[in-house]
């Protein structure tokens, strides 16, 4: 790296705290090691994970569930969306820098057959027979923070765990013991509250249209809920990716394989022009798993 | 704690992975905390410290000027809301997940009179001779992280910086070792992009009207800058407090001594009733500090 002295600068103001090196116009940049990734380290989503929320005002959001952590949780949403429970309900929560939270704001519903109304707690699940990839650096939320087949996630010896990210679905709840059945979820849109982290079921996440669920007005109520009914954001539809029309049908991958752990590298220590710094770590949420459209 | 077996979930799903423990009905939260705290554990700030803007539209947004760590950059802004400098700018970029930045889209108007074009980096000070609040949980980004004067910090043996929260001010530059002049400013949206500590200069934070600039819309161009002009947010006017008309004014106090202290040990420890599993530790940008309009 290059050190330029800034003398002009340091002359004309009174206080001068340490000098300058740019970055490494050589270093990619996270995102130019994900555009350069080899098509075989996107590792293709199956359709069978993904939601597809339409509201009524044109929003498109996708999720991607995750089976393979909560799976009682998941079956029950499969189920809820499969009856198309959801169609004609709302967004009905907005709390800034927390959660926006769907569902039946009558909370008079009935359930589609099969829905498991008060499952277990699918907090965490045990580590044995999974290889997740750790990370080294220290996290003041989990012994353990890293990856396993493309998702945020924290481990102690025996278990492993979602993390609360920017952008994790998780199930609504009351307070505990209850876990949720399902029908109510939440997205997160702020910084990770990773205190939920083992204390909601985590389901999955929002891969496309975040940013319709983060700009919605933030609700003047308790815990952000709209305190009109006018207020609420109609949900047009919530159905598996597998019912839409072929025109809304859309496929994603996730990066992998040597490409991810160089762009896992790459945002924990940014050599790219713009940083003087590298930072010599990250936090898992802060290391978003890049996930593209497939074509 | 009370211990309550879920015997009827448990024998309707297939998974339990473990039982559940309700949260203790007498542990307060941290807002409870915060709600509760002796007058004496708030501290007022400065009205010299705090800038007003209102848009066009009708949004309000309070920002507090952290004097102490950016002095210079402080000192040009100081000078820029003074000549009611931004008055007719606009909020031109909002990027998902990242930040809000305002100022002058046409690049083109003329800094005030004594504002230094150039100043030098102001992106960590001395640590010594101050005595920060250092907390004990681990940090990927920082040696040590913690609070002084009710500031999120980081810190090593010889300095001590703002750090990237949800909510804090910095200066919009381009690319090192240029540290611009605090006429383009941003506020953090989303996940704290903790990898931006020291390589740029943070200012001060919002401390009111934060959902006000969270939820405007995602620009769609290259870093979600709006792509016409019709998108951008007019901004009507960014005054220093002191000049803002008396219906316009407000005061604020943040939360320190021992409540604080005992409101950070809760948002690392959650136990009251809807809690589970206490984290038993949390990191510095999920500890927001609570700030409270003065009465």
């Amino acid at each position: 790296m290059i050190k330029v002295a800034l003398v002009a600068a340091v002359a004309l103001a009174p206080v001068a705290w340490f000098a300058l090196a740019p970055g490494d116009a050589s270093a990619p940049s996270p995102a130019e090691i994900a555009a350069s990734a080899p098509p075989g380290d996107w590792i293709d989503i199956p359709e069978s994970e993904l939601l597809l929320m339409e509201t009524a005002e044109g929003g498109r959001v996708v999720i991607q569930m995750a089976s393979e952590f909560a799976p009682v949780h998941v079956g029950n949403i499969r189920k809820i969306a499969a009856a198309r429970w959801w169609d004609g309900t709302s967004i009905n929560r907005v709390q800034d820098n927390y959660v926006v939270q769907w569902g039946d704001a009558t909370e008079r519903k009935t359930l589609p057959e099969g829905v498991i109304a008060k499952p277990a707690a699918e907090y965490f699940r045990p580590v044995k027979g999974l290889s997740p990839d750790w990370i080294d650096w220290p996290d003041p939320y989990a012994k353990r923070t890293g990856f396993w087949k493309g998702w945020p996630v924290g481990g102690d010896g025996d278990n492993i765990w979602l993390t609360h990210c920017y952008g994790m679905v998780g199930v609504g709840r009351n307070l505990a013991p209850d876990t949720g059945s399902g029908a109510e979820l939440y997205a997160v849109i702020g910084h990770a509250p990773r205190h939920l982290d083992r204390n909601i079921a985590l389901v999955g996440r929002v891969i496309e249209g975040m940013e319709f669920l983060a700009s919605r007005p933030r609700g003047t109520g308790d815990l952000g809920f709209y305190t009109d009914g006018q207020q609420r954001i109609a949900i047009g539809s919530i159905k598996p990716m597998s019912d839409a029309e072929a025109g809304a049908k859309s496929r994603y991958q996730y990066l992998s394989s040597k490409s991810f752990s160089a762009y896992r590298d790459a945002r924990a220590n940014r050599r790219d022009p713009f940083f003087n710094v590298p930072a010599g770590g990250a936090d898992v949420c802060n290391i978003p798993v890049p996930i593209r459209r497939a074509s």
